[in-house]
């Protein structure tokens, strides 16, 4: 009972979601804020990662950062003394994804029309996240190498709902059991149209290539912003 | 306002599932079946930890598993060609843990009178699943190294409701910037009563320490258990 009761509850609580992120998109689009949202599992380098890519791009962009989180500000003050820009803390009261409406509370205490570019760091956690649409313009996934190449076998919602994924810590391929070429193959079964990254914040590797696809977005993201609103 | 809804709705089911887990609880210890709950993020090494433990102690006691994922089979598999011994899947339809009734669900299915030890491994996330009592007579969580040893700090809540950590890949500390100190101290910062085991299924580091202490317990609830009933 309690099983079938939960289902329903949470049928409800997306269709107010998808209402509420469309909302927010048209607003975003409008003000010509590019959007992230960044997820994963817990501990598999989302803050370090976002911190690399962070301070290769604050000279070309203004960021933002909305760091979610279901307890502390560990993370939110990393971020802000390893890069200088701005960062709001959005704590989620003990639940264990952001929704469109928290998404909009958050940037608006951030004032995001005064950026170009807003990173949602979300709660660690790679299943209720993928539920909940917040109007983003970019959808990211990080799945790191310890993790394993098994998960988008177990967890496939996320994997198909990402444009791009991160595989993070890719220094650490010889200590793992971890097959790059399967993982992709699992990926583009679910996704055929993903991004696959190869990253490691530790060593740089891949973060050119990354920050390059995500600086073409945001300016394909402001030319036609520019050319609608 | 959905956030709101959200929360009533969450206090409502932990309610029914505390009473429902009191109920089962009653149920196993009559049985003498002890039932350990294992939780951790996805990745940490919950499966192979498993298999190792399982391969150790199934001479000395009857085991039954019930392995729940949100999607998939393979972890089952492994189990089943691995130790030999009985394996239930119980897909989660999409939710990110599991509750007292879908656990009596999974336990009468295994039909768990028969067997003197079962453990549920739980849906791979750090945040949910610590909300849920399922009658357990062990909560044990698994900390992966490459999770970092922020997480208490991070997900506290999952910390303060087990009654023994697992450590696991220990074998790769020399990679990954994780103090050992530091981790003990927040963790019994918020759970001062807790056992935390170091372990390497890779290895068989600390392999030892914990599987005698599960016997312990399951020998000391045995003997609890015909005192009682």
């Amino acid at each position: 009972m309690d099983k079938i009761k939960v289902i329903n509850i949470q049928k409800r609580v997306y269709a107010n979601n998808d209402e509420d992120a469309m909302k927010l998109r048209k607003k975003l689009t409008l003000n010509q804020t590019f959007v992230m949202n960044l997820m994963s599992s817990p501990g598999s380098g989302k803050t370090t990662m976002l911190i690399n890519t962070i301070n290769r791009l604050k000279s070309q962009v203004k960021i933002g950062i909305i760091e979610a989180d279901v307890d502390s500000d560990v993370d939110a003050y990393s971020i802000l003394n390893q890069t200088g820009v701005t960062v709001n803390q959005l704590n989620s009261g003990g639940m264990c994804h952001i929704d469109a409406d928290m998404a909009k509370q958050g940037l608006d205490d951030l004032n995001y029309k005064e950026f170009d570019f807003v990173v949602i760091e979300n709660i660690g956690n790679l299943i209720c996240p993928a539920s909940y649409d917040l109007g983003q313009a970019l959808n990211t996934m990080i799945l790191s190498v310890p993790e394993g190449d098994d998960k988008p076998l177990k967890y496939p919602k996320m994997f198909t709902k990402v444009d791009c994924l991160l595989v993070s810590k890719v220094d650490t391929l010889s200590v793992f059991d971890f097959d790059f070429n399967k993982l992709e193959e699992r990926v583009k079964k679910l996704n055929p149209n993903i991004k696959i990254f190869p990253i490691s914040a530790k060593t740089g590797q891949g973060m050119d290539a990354w920050c390059s696809y995500l600086m073409d977005h945001i300016s394909s993201f402001q030319k036609g912003g520019k050319a609608n609103g």
